[in-house]
């Protein structure tokens, strides 16, 4: 997780909402990713789904059995649904999301009975996390009001 | 969705589960892809995320605002949670998916309150998109069979 924390530093540093991602097999890092949905004008461009493609690159295969992911924030319905799709065994996330978290915070998509339900944990680091995403909200908000005074 | 027929039926012919997508902002193809998670080893290549991926890409943006998406299958959670992510208007498609499908057929993503609900129309021409998927996986099933004979 320390990793995937320094990876949505660097989506911050983009002006990226900061969220990082790593994708380990056996202890190594098989694939990672941060944010980059505005630089990269793609609504895919979550750090979880780019850190995914690395791995099945990586691994040269869709199926990422015996990985667990580490992200910084709980996963949205595509992120967690992409994890499914890949066979994920773990994920680890760190911050909550209320407005869009499919692991508990909106709605939990794994009590719907899909065919692989990978093991959650919530709350790691979260306090690191949260405080990324308040400085680069609260900054975003410091920007905006500086250009309307 | 007559296109997004002939997408799915390309894959098919390259062995991967037939489902075709199509994306049209003002009556234009802004975007379109065929599953192929098995050739192309990664399990993010839905129809839905690769023609997202090309819509975004002409429209050099990740909001596909006034997009309507056109597809043979109903979209999983990544893929349906892809559709809210991008802010595409409407989903139409074909057949349903009570084993995955997140429009209904499995859970209803859209009963969640999240930040966009596009609208959904399912039925468009599921006999056509259903005979292929029945087709494909009944030849898959003849080829195990006489494997092992």
């Amino acid at each position: 997780m320390r990793r995937a924390l320094e990876l949505a530093a660097r989506a911050a540093a983009l002006g990226e909402v900061p969220v990082g991602c790593v994708i380990v097999k056996g202890g190594v890092i098989a694939g990672e990713g941060f944010n980059c949905r505005e630089s990269g004008k793609n609504a895919l461009l979550h750090a979880e789904l780019t850190a995914i493609a690395a791995a099945c690159a990586a691994l040269e295969g869709w199926r990422l059995c015996g990985c667990d992911m580490y992200v910084t924030l709980e996963p949205c319905a595509m992120c967690a649904g992409a994890a499914v799709n890949a066979r994920i065994d773990g994920i680890v996330f760190a911050a909550s999301d209320p407005k869009a978290g499919a692991l508990g915070g909106r709605f939990d998509l794994l009590a719907h009975g899909l065919n692989h339900t990978p093991r959650v944990t919530g709350g790691v680091l979260a306090a690191e996390a949260s405080a990324l995403l308040t400085g680069f909200f609260r900054s975003l908000r410091g920007e905006k009001e500086s250009v309307s005074e």
